[in-house]
């Protein structure tokens, strides 16, 4: 149970792919197994890993679950198309935004998304593929926090006290387990991916259900949707571990064509990290904030405020919920 | 009913000065006026007017309604005990807490601060006073803002349809109604308050409840109250029309000594303006921004989120409710 982990400046790239595609081969032999890829470096390193290992007994799917961001699922099946792999979209919308309807409390947003991806979608995934295994890209900061209580992350079960084969019907495999995200981004480069999936900055698993404050529907998640690109888009060029947008509950005066309009804020956060223990804003150029601000209240319906991070982890966490 | 507005750079203050004491004394006549004086610039003006006119027969209160900033009352006290005026201390912070307990709205806020001052707080010292007039610090934005509709100010009676002499019992005088911030601080100046009192931040009528997202209680008021001071102290230096810290009502994700922690954001504005109807935020250095962050994580308990205002008025309003 004990995890020993593998410092980026200590990682051999090469060597940890051919122990990790040996050890996948291992463990699921003859059978299928399948991968979530979330388009995450990751999720992404993962499924590289698990068609080395296995080829077409890998099966590659991006779960829809209506809280992604803008273009998102169109962008990973055409990068790993690319690659070689074919990735299968799922439509689960409608199941996530019932399973999180009403629900405030955000360990109990990440629960039902848990619960929701794991039993319901990938239940039914496993059960129409055959596949004995779902390989899967935790690492070692996830276990961390989930263990020490700071944050519960979506994908860790055993360390829950989840037996994935007893409460899911199939076995987890956890290639990424022993590093850190540098380290992965590592393996990610070293396995051919591009440096827009190498790099990319880290997205949470309940993914923009993260980014909203109090309970989540279509309606807020198409606002922080916009936000989101908005930001991504004006950061393009700026060196930030992750950058996001996040649309809070709270309401504030503001005013439009000289009459009042009580209207929502949104917060962006830009840390600037190397393995997402500890994190720092970056300071961005006035001129950048002012743009940003500016879009934000002309494009997004609604928002009136917007305002930018300014304290550091620990005692703020990177993700607001 | 029609306002002429006289423009700061059109204003002779000594004129000015001398118009309005007449028009007190006129309006007065041989009774007894009184004045609230919140220690804010258009309140401290009208008092020296009002003294001017009146001398003794003015009489001045601060009105302690318990949501006031640290050390405010007897700051004031003795600023205009050296001008050679006296002021009484009313302590309503028990009437105030307990009108605005439970309200949500930011206008029924505003709109219950406005009851209690004018009609159970003021009327009581007005039928002790034996006064007929209310001197008070309207200036022309506030009008304007309140028949636009954007923000209801509290002191605006008159444009709300209120009759004071009616509603209340007593007359109110506003020899401030036809000039801006940047006026009302000329005139201050020419009056002999010091540069603290002409040149002082506005702070709305409301005080600290304006600081507040969701219902008033006096544990939410000490914490805005606390990263007020931090905040007021960290930027005496910095030039701003207007700085605030403003507690907000959402939940964030924090972590302290290893553990999660699910507490507050304090939320930073700070911005240049000249006379409130547009303002931009000032840019303040990195390291001020985080020395402020730090102090209030540190400072104010159960903080664990600082943000700082990028929007633009407007569409946002410089005070957040």
């Amino acid at each position: 149970m004990e995890i020993i982990e593998i410092p980026a400046n200590k990682l051999n790239p090469k060597e940890f792919i051919r122990q990790q595609v040996e050890a996948i081969s291992g463990t699921v032999g003859d059978g299928v197994a399948i991968t979530a890829l979330s388009g995450g470096v990751d999720s992404s390193a993962v499924t590289m890993l698990g068609h080395r290992a296995l080829g077409e007994k890998l099966k590659a799917y991006f779960i829809n679950n209506g809280l992604m961001r803008q273009d998102e699922p169109q962008a990973v099946v055409s990068l790993f198309k690319r690659l070689g792999v074919h990735v299968e979209v799922v439509d689960a919308r409608e199941i996530f935004f019932k399973a999180l309807k009403g629900i405030r409390d955000p360990e109990k947003k990440r629960e039902a998304i848990t619960q929701t991806f794991y039993k319901k979608v990938f239940g039914a995934i496993v059960k129409q593929s055959g596949a004995r295994y779902l390989l899967q890209g935790t690492i070692l900061t996830d276990v961390e926090e989930t263990v020490a209580g700071v944050k519960r992350q979506h994908n860790v079960l055993q360390q829950l006290g989840i037996d994935p084969q007893k409460a899911f019907g199939y076995g987890v495999v956890e290639p990424l387990l022993q590093i850190r995200k540098d380290g992965v981004r590592k393996v990610a480069k070293a396995l051919g991916l591009p440096e827009s999936a190498y790099n990319r900055m880290p997205f949470p698993g309940p993914a923009l259900a993260a980014r909203v404050v109090g309970a989540v529907t279509p309606e807020n998640i198409e606002l922080v949707r916009k936000a989101t690109a908005i930001l991504e888009h004006e950061l393009k060029r700026v060196k930030a571990f992750q950058c996001m947008a996040i649309l809070h509950e709270d309401r504030f005066a503001g005013m439009r064509e000289g009459k009042r309009e009580f209207g929502q804020q949104i917060e962006v956060r830009c840390w600037k990290s190397v393995d997402a223990r500890t994190a720092k804003p970056v300071w961005l150029a006035p001129a950048v904030l002012q743009r940003i601000a500016r879009r934000m209240t002309t494009e997004v319906p609604g928002v009136v405020s917007v305002t930018y991070n300014i304290a550091s982890k620990p005692p703020s966490t990177m993700e607001a919920v």
